[in-house]
């Protein structure tokens, strides 16, 4: 089963808005958002290999990875973790190598459904123009792909 | 002298935007931000007692600090250091206690003007209504009033 997943991006504001559910408890779903091993296992582009440099994932803990392309093209990644809260809340900063300095923070909310678990992720881009062009360059499609690989590592 | 602030909190969008010149060097006004005793000693309002719990402003690194008025309040705030780029660059998250999860990020920049230093600080509020919040509560009184004690610590 693939719940749909619900993303918000009005017009005018900075802001991007994602609703999911997940046919598994809290502490699975948390877990897969905290465990270095099981976040690479689903995060980032499919087609592209993921190098998690480093994932300390508490409150004022700080995370990198790489994605690389199958011709060589390098992507970094790196944040650091505002708020890490157990089967509750992760607040974090996010940045892309590629445009430095533009950092977004999103803040995930895990909500306990009985045995099911709502993910309700807010996130605020530095500007309008960051956050329409993230909408523009594929996001839909990175966010679905990844919460159906997060659905098979859950799924494991 | 007293170098004029301008802050920009345009309607509709979750924004503010402050451009302040100093009339000092940017390691001197650089250094105001990181150094935890010169941090201290302008930042907060001048009628608050204030401690700082932590502060270790570094790419990666936490702060903290506790704010007490005379009658006993408390005001708490915390945040990670997202990147400290030194005379250059500082982006960090901000969290009130009285107000949990409601993260904003702020980015400063400084630029050299010779012997003169422009600071510019874009901030970046999770919602319009946090930024309405912050804007109604003074926020431009208190950013004058830190400028102005932040002026007094560099010219000793």
């Amino acid at each position: 089963m693939t719940n749909p997943t619900h993303i918000t991006a009005e017009a005018g504001l900075p802001f991007v808005d994602i609703i999911r559910e997940f046919e598994h408890p809290i502490d699975a779903v948390f877990r897969a958002h905290t465990d270095q091993d099981l976040f690479s296992q689903w995060t980032g582009p499919a087609q592209l290999t993921m190098e998690i440099v480093h994932f300390d994932a508490v409150t004022g803990g700080t995370w990198s990875y790489v994605s690389r392309d199958p011709a060589g093209g390098e992507y970094r990644f790196r944040g650091v973790f505002h708020t890490v809260e157990e089967n509750a809340l992760i607040i974090q900063t996010f940045e892309f190598g590629g445009a430095p300095a533009q950092v977004s923070t999103s803040t995930a909310t895990f909500e306990d459904l009985g045995g099911r678990t709502r993910i309700t992720t807010h996130t605020v881009f530095p500007t309008l123009q960051a956050r329409d062009g993230m909408v523009a360059t594929g996001m839909e499609y990175g966010i679905n792909e990844g919460y159906t690989r997060l659905e098979q590592v859950l799924a494991n």
